[in-house]
């Protein structure tokens, strides 16, 4: 039976023998995971062992694509990477925009699935189809920049798409991400960390036969819907995210200084309209994408330039190294998001590890001498641009921080554990659960962690609005309050989290305000299954249920998880300096999202589940 | 906000002080409860005070259409009339077709709730919107057919449709039933019953104006799917049900005396194929339907003339008078369904309760004393023709048998209660849980008791087949054996269940062979709303909810029922002689089976539930 809307292939890269195999699954395979995240839960709950150190050649490190990625629809620039994550032991996965992943489908495979370890650093090449395992001993070192330009000058092909690590990978800081085309990264959980850890400096790809589509022509249906609602994506064409950062602020959604904080009067200065307004030169897109939300910034001044080669900061690079950190400087915001992709490091995590670090500093947990030297109090904005150094380099104190909030918290004791921003040992992103008490519930039951893609839907669905039009086809038909925290809420964060995770497994992007219910559709056109809602539905609660399993059965208690103490208190002053999370309530909450999901109360997800799910063989043994 | 599919119109009828009223719902109240089945558990579970008697001027009786009532479809002829049964005490609704439903449709009204009780025999008459309660006296007494006549005759309009009782419902059989256009029944839970004590005898409507169809010309689609999928329902079309019944013997799903024996040697004698050979003589649909089903039987010979405009016995009445009752002779079981029709008795409770005492006469549990005299035998269909005359008049031995077969057995004692063959005192209908697991589980947890329509999927998609194919879209790909009770099994017939009684929400045919998958659709088109199959589903899981809440309200304990004690012992003889239920394994799939409703483990609805599907009035005070 031809398969369509895949090439039918998976690739297995052995780094340790140097070897290289293809499996082809049946269709049954790719209509149980459907790829990204469904391939990277499937792979690393079957596979890894119990108890594998992620940084060590056990672990292992997938690229999945999925049935609409790359195809000729915006949005579908995307692909997902995982690993076992290394700051918190749970599964880690991040989806990534740009050209790779297009270029990587039709370059003839669906994923990569890499074991081991190269004696020496590598970088993989795969071209249609043909793939090899290359020296990378001169890429070493090297900025991804450089190494995108080596690649495609020594392999002869401009159009090569190259995804990389910088030295933070290199040095194995436990946040560093994957970068390609040097403006995207798959920034959360530390998988340039394992891809550092492998000695993978890179893969190179470039193809040019992307997989069949069943019914081409139908594509043209949503391209139609998506020129006939630009309303819903105009605000992201001109401004990107970030846009709304003053309005974070009086909900209390942003952080301020590592989320003690309510008031950051300069909060203007900072956003992605006052970027526009200053020191934005452009906008580009990904690949086939029409909403090209992608800012670039350039800055020429002595001692600040900044590279338009590296892009412009998306919403949480701006608050994670702004307003997080308590920098009001936007040069220095754009310039410390500019070497996270240089170095590979995730933004999010390096603002909130160095936010930590201030914390800890005014507390006096940390002193100068740790510091060596830097006066690394909230506000400094040089000192902010230091610790991006150090810690892409592992030197100092950036040694320390290299390790996630919640290593270095236990390295520094002293009740610093409380200025660690972190669910699973995954750092909080830029979206506070005070404000938004679904997005707080999202991030303790998340298998990945405190991840807030799948778990943005408070303040969407707020107030009747073209989002909340988006859940009505589930039967939600009326706003709720963001901070309400009640069954209803939790069944609106059940749909959200299946269909934004839906998306994660397809892939496709957050940002392109496709709807929910046309997920299914698009899955009939590249596909040509009988699918619909229910099925694919079933398939994000598979993929949860197996990244489930894979954290019981690497040790952790992922049913116990809770949020940092913080969040259910106040903060400092600001228009929201009152609201917190309710913590019975979120237990409460909690309880019924696992009963929705068919796991227990301890949050294992029951055998009936997995029977039901068709993944009886996955056991946390 | 203009409403599409509906009248917006509820009809109230006070029959005690002889007032009707009207309601105006607004688009909320539609979307939430929908119609059909869950209009009749909304108004139960929200009005009926919790002991009431179901013969008592408390109880209600509800006529409801729904969306798809009435719309130039196949399949939308009909309507569902529901009350709390005499039979069980648990929630009744029972679907309905032929002409009736979509002439009430068209008449003004959604739906009609009847309250108390006529001091004098009454019937309702609806011409477009005008309602007038007449006098019945006239009609008492009368069987159908002649109420029909009278009223046409009376009213002076010969395409008035009317619903009515026979002496059956009038003389309170518990399980008689509502008739219209003489040759349809509502036929489950002794609805009849209810009307007759309220002394209403008929509903006569005239309607020529169909509520707006918010997109009408797209109705196109489905007719033309229809007409190209003929395969689907020509076998429906040529023979109507009951073409099966020789495999049935086989397989082991049609009852032999009583559900005792497995060998029916005669059973070619009676199938519907037969019937077409020998004394059909044409086939009729219901309201604009292409399939047809609906046998039409002639008999002219003296002392067994069959009166052709009471149609034909479908499956259920071949197999309920006929070898359930150990009767072979065709034309003597399509007399009793005539019968059945004629004085408004449920061919299934009739067929069963006769067979029940036939087992008891066998077995000495009755006597002749106790019969009249009658030979009550298992195999004579004399004995059958007069215990159906006997129960609708209640007279001698019928006055016993209409009480149903769990009250029967309560009165006769000495151990009968194993020959009473019922669940929530629903006599159970002609598919055997012996060779259908999941329909056995069906049986006990559905809150109206023992109803084969909402769990026929076993055998269905027991094989690959284009049944099988209606539940792709739910990611069901493989079929499961009939007799396997596994977590797959309850989450295929969760889905089926939650689609077909869907389906009597809406209310929509099971016989015209649309897919599950197409209602959303179908409620898109009709009613502008946009909605899809995850929104569908949960109106699904608020009518059940709300009927097992009913049924706790009204002192019963619907999550501990179980099947009669004979399913878990193989039959006597024939080729499914060994086939048995398994009943630890049917607990564990009613377990699993209430955690996928988001009920406990007793069957109780949980707060959180009724909560999240916007019930939370609904309570078992």
């Amino acid at each position: 039976m031809k398969l369509f809307g895949y090439n039918g292939r998976i690739l297995r890269v052995n780094l340790t023998n140097r070897t290289t195999s293809v499996e082809t699954p049946d269709e049954k395979f790719y209509r149980t995971y459907l790829g990204g995240a469904g391939f990277v839960a499937y792979y690393l709950t079957k596979e890894l062992k119990p108890d594998v150190d992620p940084l060590s050649p056990d672990n292992k490190l997938i690229f999945a694509a999925g049935p609409l990625t790359g195809i000729p629809l915006s949005g579908s620039g995307r692909h997902c990477i995982g690993a076992k994550s290394p700051l918190g032991n749970q599964i880690a996965k991040s989806e990534i925009g740009g050209f790779w992943g297009a270029e990587f489908m039709h370059a003839g495979y669906d994923a990569i699935v890499f074991d081991g370890k190269a004696d020496k650093p590598v970088y993989l090449w795969i071209k249609d189809g043909e793939v090899q395992i290359k020296d990378a001993s001169h890429l070493w070192g090297k900025p991804t920049k450089e190494t995108q330009e080596t690649l495609r000058a020594e392999l002869g092909d401009n159009r090569i798409r190259v995804a990389s690590i910088g030295p933070a990978g290199e040095n194995l800081v436990r946040f560093a991400c994957v970068i390609n085309d040097l403006t995207e990264a798959a920034g959360r959980g530390g998988t340039g960390a394992v891809m550092g850890s492998k000695n993978l400096k890179a893969i190179a790809v470039r193809g040019t036969k992307p997989p069949a589509i069943a019914k081409p022509d139908e594509l043209s249906q949503f391209r139609q819907w998506l020129t006939d609602n630009s309303l819903l994506w105009s605000g992201m064409h001109e401004f990107g995210t970030g846009f709304a950062m003053e309005s974070y602020v009086t909900i209390g959604n942003t952080p301020i200084r590592n989320f003690r904080d309510g008031e950051f009067p300069n909060i203007k200065d900072i956003t992605a309209i006052t970027l526009k307004n200053t020191i934005r030169v452009g906008m580009e897109g990904c690949y086939g994408c029409i909403v090209r939300c992608k800012k670039i910034v350039k800055v020429d001044e002595p001692g600040m330039q900044i590279d338009p080669a590296y892009g412009g900061p998306e919403y949480e690079g701006l608050a994670a190294l702004g307003n997080t950190c308590g920098v009001d400087n936007l040069k220095a915001i754009c310039k410390a998001n500019e070497r996270c992709n240089a170095y590979s490091l995730d933004c999010i995590s390096t603002g909130v590890s160095i936010a930590f670090a201030m914390e800890c500093y005014e507390a006096g947990l940390l002193t100068s001498k740790d510091t060596g030297g830097i006066d690394l109090r909230f506000g400094n904005k040089e000192a902010m641009l230091q610790a991006v150094e150090l810690i892409a380099r592992r030197e100092g104190i950036g040694d320390l921080l290299a390790e996630g909030v919640k290593a270095s918290a236990e390295k520094i004791g002293k009740g610093s554990e409380k200025f660690a921003m972190h669910v699973k040992g995954l750092e909080v992103p830029m979206h506070d659960p005070r404000c938004k008490a679904g997005l707080g519930l999202g991030y303790i039951v998340n298998p990945h962690g405190a991840d807030h893609c799948a778990n943005l839907m408070d303040t969407n669905y707020a107030a009747p609005s073209p989002n909340l039009d988006e859940l009505h086809p589930f039967g939600i038909l009326e706003p709720l309050p963001p901070t309400e925290i009640s069954p209803k809420k939790v069944q609106m964060m059940h749909y959200y989290r299946l269909g934004r995770l839906l998306g994660d497994c397809l892939v496709l992007c957050l940002f392109t305000p496709w709807r929910i219910s046309q997920f299914p559709e698009m899955v009939k056109v590249v596909t040509g299954w009988d699918t619909g809602m229910v099925e694919m539905f079933k398939c994000t609660e598979r993929m949860l249920a197996l990244a489930q399993i894979f954290d019981i059965k690497q040790g952790l208690n992922p049913g116990a998880d809770d949020l940092p103490d913080r969040f259910f208190t106040g903060r400092v002053g600001g228009p929201a300096a009152a609201k917190k999370v309710d913590r019975e309530k979120l237990n409460k909450a909690r309880d019924y999202y696992f009963r929705l999901m068919g796991w227990d109360a301890k949050g294992v997800p029951t055998p009936e589940t997995l029977e039901a799910l068709d993944i009886a063989w996955a056991t946390t043994k």
